[in-house]
């Protein structure tokens, strides 16, 4: 009746995507111990920071300092997250940071606009500069990541065509440059998705890119995040990036308005309970996002590190 | 591909269900208040308190008074809780309260004995008192009500059959004194229900019982509410029980333990963004939910709350 995948694939992005709001800073060495906690819990893939002006996001001024002295895990693959050259350049230079060929791209010109002060157009327009950089660092450009996949406060919801539109604007310029679009990540930046536009969505993409691997990147920002990810898996995509804890945009300390990503232990308890493997030890993700929890000092909106996991699972 | 209902109606329980666990206890001109909000808000059923002993439920002590002073608007249904014959004599006694004929039964065996100390079986044997009580009353027995419907902490994941039997025997014993079975509500009272679980739940019950009206009562003690509510909708059920804010065992203010019930607003926005009407006032409900939360002075777990509703619907 309702198809799901037999397993996930959950990237943990809090340590950066749900740090970098915080205003507590954590030091260099609890950073390194949160890592070492979720990478415990079996996650394979890991956020660990992100390269980008230090004024700007204070928490993220030592990634540098985290990839030197991570302790990598085999298995474990260890991303950064840059948006411009500058950026990527500081990334290449540790040579640690696990590079992914990823092209950013936003489905509403009011948010690009905010967040780079460049257009859609000009975001065209840098891409055979990324391509040729990425060649440079030896990784291939095959991989597009839409922000506001699904509507932007400032400019409303995003029709599905606009975003099929640009994704396919991106692959041919990454065909043209001997590449192929291989992954694509959905962002829902500012709460918009709801399941049936989850479903639009996805099916779109499908229709048209049937082999492509499809991530989606929610927020929860209007409770609607779980809702939605059930309705992905059921069209069968098995990519999601969460947040221990539901880590990044809390609102229960004097921060302003939305809830964080996706609560990774929550997303997993759901998976795992409809019988889709997830490959991590709940009960240890608990523990990461109980440590996240201790080392900001307020509550963390994650809802099975409140409510527990079912008994069997805490007794297995 | 996927049937939604057109329309559905939420029961806002958060004056009952979600302040009994709250440690401040609000005055009755508070809770008033608060009842006046969520009715200009439009909706149009509230669980306006419970007739249980004020020692062990102290937040519920003055229902008799929030009745009493009660300014009742047409077209609004106004109910109350009791869960032991004195508890419905207190609420026949104030005049105001808009009874159900409902048949209380729990699915687990451990949670009823803790949460009454008496069996299932004696639940059983209780209920012919309980239609004659309803009788005397001048009001239908025809609700039947299953606690714990989905899991229970102390026994386990429930299975279907168990819960479609107790609903199948309370039916006889309905059907055997003159009256029908026409409601049912299942909670999820301890947070064990996935949308896989909860389309089994309402698959069987529709199977036995086409035209039974089923509401879902639904905790968010695992993240799982708008999921599992999304499930129900696509399944046909067109009832629910909310509590403004997700208040009810709020893990946010030293409460030990599980989230509250499925925030209304969030899920009232969930429905209107995919077109299933609610009939409420989306902003006015958020104002609802912000009055409670003044009142009872901690943040409250609410998406919509904190990350606002879509920009159209505010300006709408």
């Amino acid at each position: 009746m309702w198809t799901l995948p037999a397993t996930v694939h959950l990237m943990e992005v809090g340590p950066r995507d749900g740090l970098q709001i915080e205003p507590t800073l954590l030091t260099t060495s609890q950073k390194l111990e949160l890592l070492e906690a979720i990478a415990e819990a079996g996650v394979t893939e890991i956020e660990v920071g992100s390269f980008v002006n230090p004024k700007a996001v204070p928490q993220m001024a030592d990634s540098e300092a985290v990839f030197a002295q991570l302790r990598r895990r085999p298995g474990v693959t260890y991303r950064g997250l840059w948006l411009n050259p500058r950026g990527l350049d500081r990334a290449v230079a540790t040579g640690k940071v696990d590079l992914e060929g990823r092209l950013q791209l936003t489905a509403s010109e009011a948010f690009v606009k905010r967040n780079t002060n460049r257009s859609i157009e000009e975001t065209f327009a840098d891409i055979p500069d990324w391509i040729a950089r990425y060649g440079n660092a030896g990784v291939a450009p095959d991989c597009v990541a839409v922000m506001a996949a699904f509507g932007c406060n400032f400019e409303g919801a995003v029709p599905v065509a606009r975003v099929v539109g640009l994704v396919a604007r991106a692959e041919g310029m990454l065909v043209e440059a001997g590449s192929a679009l291989r992954h694509a990540t959905l962002a829902d930046t500012m709460g918009w998705a709801t399941p049936d536009r989850v479903r639009r969505m996805i099916g779109a993409l499908r229709e048209r890119w049937p082999g492509l691997a499809i991530r989606l990147h929610l927020h929860d920002t209007r409770g609607t995040a779980m809702a939605n990810a059930l309705a992905a898996l059921e069209m069968g995509v098995r990519e999601f990036d969460g947040s221990i804890g539901g880590l990044g945009g809390c609102p229960f300390a004097g921060h302003k308005g939305a809830a964080g990503n996706i609560c990774t232990e929550d997303l997993a308890h759901l998976c795992e309970e409809m019988g889709i493997a997830t490959g991590l030890d709940l009960p240890a993700l608990v523990r990461a996002a109980q440590l996240a929890e201790s080392m900001l000092g307020h509550p963390l909106p994650g809802k099975v590190m409140k409510g527990g996991l079912l008994p069997r699972r805490v007794a297995a």
